[in-house]
């Protein structure tokens, strides 16, 4: 079986006990996450959430980049939400990495010149959380009733700590 | 409860049964996922997966912005996957929006000029999720041997079907 045909019998098996179909668009708690892709990370299980609950938005790092902006401003002003979390976390791939590393093995292996391109590196989450934060409440697309949070999640004993 | 202890209380339990601690930063089967941050869409539940096997990328639409692609750079270039799926899905609120719209809401609640700025709304999933996988495929900075699929995802039924 390849790896494709496993994820789609996964999902056939999912579809044939789904009970979900009647959930409305709007989270359920009004709630939007931004936080890493690393694999290691579930959100909904880390905070005990079930489907419909929360918009779920995530990148290398958790990063306030322009587009997790652009999709949390999506996330309160057409689905209601008005609590964000910002959640960085222990061991990121994105403590390994520098732009200048980004860019010189691009350009070398693939001729692509980035130079333009920020990859958003981390060098300690406390700090980038705190960051982060900061750039989504002074944002001039998101309104200043909306309550941010930032937390730091640690992959080896499944805690988050608050940080702001 | 606020919905802060709420979430934390939560955390407190997952944390006491935490059994990931060892997990590697590297996904187990190679696989990124973009998909879109609708809160009734978890893909870990969709496709069968456990924390550990797969990078998840999520924005409003599972659009390949500019930021999806840094993560899925990073993906593969750092923690090398191979496989990346990007999935759009029926009723996703990006098909209710334009950009005029957004952009004069944004004007006249907040004062805020993003003239600039695209919401990257949908109209049709098939279309978009072609746009985008090919997108990705001619990225410069994506190897040419990844390989990139596209489904749509139908909230309804819990179904994926595959596009591209």
């Amino acid at each position: 079986m390849t790896l494709m045909e496993h994820l789609l019998y996964a999902n056939e098996r999912y579809s044939e006990t789904f009970a979900q179909g009647r959930l409305p668009r709007t989270p359920r708690l009004q709630l939007a996450i931004l936080t890493c892709m690393d694999s290691r990370i579930d959100p909904d299980r880390i905070l005990g959430l079930q489907e419909g609950d929360a918009h779920v938005i995530r990148n290398a790092g958790g990063r306030a980049s322009d587009d997790a902006i652009r999709s949390l401003v999506l996330s309160y002003r057409l689905l209601g939400t008005r609590y964000f979390l910002v959640i960085h976390h222990t061991d990121c791939g994105m403590t390994k990495i520098t732009n200048e590393r980004m860019r010189d093995e691009l350009l070398h292996d693939l001729g692509a010149d980035v130079s333009h391109v920020d990859f958003l590196p981390i060098t300690d989450p406390d700090e980038t959380v705190r960051a982060d934060v900061q750039a989504i409440r002074s944002s001039p697309m998101i309104r200043p009733d909306i309550r941010v949070n930032g937390f730091v999640y640690d992959v080896t004993s499944g805690r988050l700590r608050q940080v702001v």
